[in-house]
């Protein structure tokens, strides 16, 4: 019966959002982020541990809009001028970040540990793409996420998610046709390049219409039914475009940010009070669904899959996360400024999400992943994801800074 | 791909939120009560006209968070003392108006038109239970929820919604065994009165705990993601004991709600901040969500599936709808008070929803309603949905109350 799986859902999501907070609130009093706690909560509720709870398609949904919802709210946030400012230093980190990760895995596989020509590139490439979601929590949890190297961070890992789906988008072609497909590829490329530019442009003229549509409004609840309709409808034409979803999150809330630039500077004295009320009446609605997406990485995890005692899965797992973390340090390390701001960057690359989970999915689903390489993949991902927080923190700990 | 299942879904809610608001606006304008554009925009987008949208399974639980935290708000809106002071004249306008359009449904059903025994009594069960929803999403359009017809409206909806699901539960019974089951019943009926009893002051307990939880929290977005799961719990538990949802979500706000009456006034002269809090911070929550219940009803109607060439159809859903509107002013007039209220509590009363659907939808997929039967009960469910709100928006302005 149909009303059985409304109450089962209603369980389901109570308990998602109480084990969220139940181990976040855990993680902040041992003085850890509390993004670490809820994805332990995930993995102890998942098949990992507990096998409480599988992603049902609802949470998995709920999960997406909580990370558009939080790339909003980074955009929200984002200083534009700032970002500009580190413009060139983000793109040399992304660049750096994603080419060492990709040319590293991509040798250790097929030169050290024979894997096919296909296989190996399936696995560079999930090596590429650093988790802007685990990230900036993580440094909004420790309050640095208006520090200079933040914003270096978010650039770069906004520049290496977008070099990330371009990678999959060519990699995706040549496992169906068996051959680079560059007319397609430059068309992906043509889009995504194309969206970055013009949609928060966009999303600024929309949001003029919308301020204006709420000052004759005859109804309540104007702000949070549009803004939400709006952060949707960019993710739908990012994913349009060929982009991940959350980029047009991302440029939603920064056409509404209280500092976007914008030509001829025209209305830019009268937002910064509209974009207070969009602050306030968004706040709720963000902080509801973000937790749900970093559960819902921790359930996605199936520690229990893996055969642990093959010695395969421990050199391969190993070698990849030291590629992993190496690549990374290696982009962030090459760029100039203080060595510490240098090795913060670097740390706070490290995380894999979304992207890298995309790429490995895909490998497995289309029969180039065997499913030991698959586990392997995942275990580096987790890893990459719990350890880089713990690091962060420790490190700022450590330069007194948190 | 799952990736383009998200992209659809992000576009599916898109359109809703927009379409709701832009038809809410609409019927603002027309000095209409918004809730019926909603409804209109799923007419319009769903299989009666356009044919562009079918809810799918994330949409409609969507929508249930919307119907629950609706009552949410309801409740946190309600002045117990008042209720308490119009409760005889709300449990009889409620007992009145469950009585008497059952009566005239099954006796319509089984003298007039014929149908059998088991088919009548669903037909007169599908009349029985007001919408809560639509009702009070009308009377706060109309700005009258605080008004004495509002509150015997509200308290006479939510008890007869409770002997609905009560009826429910015995026919479905019924329908199963060939018999009625007393043992059964009683059980179902002793598990709801106990629910009505206990939940909100096991709500009130949960509440002052979430209150010490909030002074010592080290983490942000407190209110979102626990008040949701406190009222997610309560709508799960209402099930748990045969209740309907709602009820939960209802108890819910009742416990939470500035002049919620405890035993030994305990706590009370410390709550109203904190009822504050909660209520500027659920609101965004609220207003994103509802809308989604009101579109999805109009989308669960499809007008295309009936034979309007039979006469029979016209017949049957005419005088189903005559019944049906009698039926409840019948119990409404009954009651002492002056004429002008009593008339208002009785339209107040006559939409039918979410029950009545489920009455219709059980009758139908356990075979004893066949589809002319179900379309004609559709029917009469939305047009006495689509006609109390205008009949009292005109009632009221014929009386210069609003």
């Amino acid at each position: 019966m149909e009303a059985q799986a409304v109450h089962q859902f209603f369980f389901q999501l109570m308990v998602i959002l109480l084990t969220a907070r139940l181990f976040g609130e855990l993680f902040a009093r041992l003085k850890s982020p509390p993004v670490v706690g809820e994805l332990l909560a995930g993995v102890i509720l998942g098949p990992s541990l507990l096998g409480w709870m599988e992603p049902s398609q609802v949470i998995k949904l709920l999960a997406e809009i909580g990370i558009i919802l939080l790339l909003f709210e980074v955009g929200l946030d984002t200083d534009i001028r700032q970002l500009a400012k580190t413009g060139w230093q983000a793109l040399f980190v992304a660049v750096s970040g994603f080419v060492w990760p990709f040319v590293f895995g991509f040798g250790l596989s097929h030169w050290l540990f024979d894997r096919s020509l296909l296989e190996s590139l399936f696995i560079g490439g999930t090596l590429t793409a650093t988790s802007i979601g685990i990230t900036v929590r993580v440094l909004t949890d420790l309050k640095r996420q208006h520090s200079r190297e933040a914003q270096v961070v978010l650039g770069a890992a906004v520049i290496d998610d977008i070099l990330g789906v371009v990678l999959l988008a060519v990699l995706y072609d040549f496992s169906r046709v068996g051959q680079i497909n560059t007319a397609n590829a430059m068309q992906v490329i043509g889009f995504i390049a194309m969206f970055f530019v013009l949609a928060p442009l966009f999303a600024k003229a929309i949001s003029l219409v919308i301020r204006q549509f709420a000052k004759i409004s005859q109804t309540d609840g104007l702000i949070p039914t549009l803004i939400v309709s709006l952060v949707l409808f960019f993710a739908w034409l990012a994913h349009e475009m060929g982009a991940p979803e959350l980029l047009g999150g991302f440029a939603a809330g920064l056409a509404l940010s209280r500092r976007f630039f914008l030509p001829f500077g025209m209305a830019l004295h009268e937002d910064a009070d509209f974009t207070g009320r969009i602050e306030a009446q968004m706040r709720p609605i963000i902080q509801l669904f973000v937790p749900i997406f970093f559960v819902m990485v921790g359930l996605s995890l199936n520690l229990r899959e893996i055969d642990w005692t093959s010695p395969f899965i421990w050199w391969f797992s190993v070698s990849l996360f030291a590629v992993a973390i190496f690549g990374k340090l290696l982009g962030a390390l090459l760029i100039r400024g203080p060595w510490t701001e240098r090795l913060a960057i670097g740390i706070a690359m490290i995380p894999r999400g979304e992207v890298g989970l995309i790429f490995a999915e895909l490998g497995r689903t289309s029969g180039i992943l065997n499913n030991d390489i698959y586990a392997a993949l995942i275990i580096v991902i987790a890893m990459t994801t719990l350890l880089s927080p713990m690091l962060l923190k420790g490190y700022y700990r450590y330069l007194r800074l948190a």
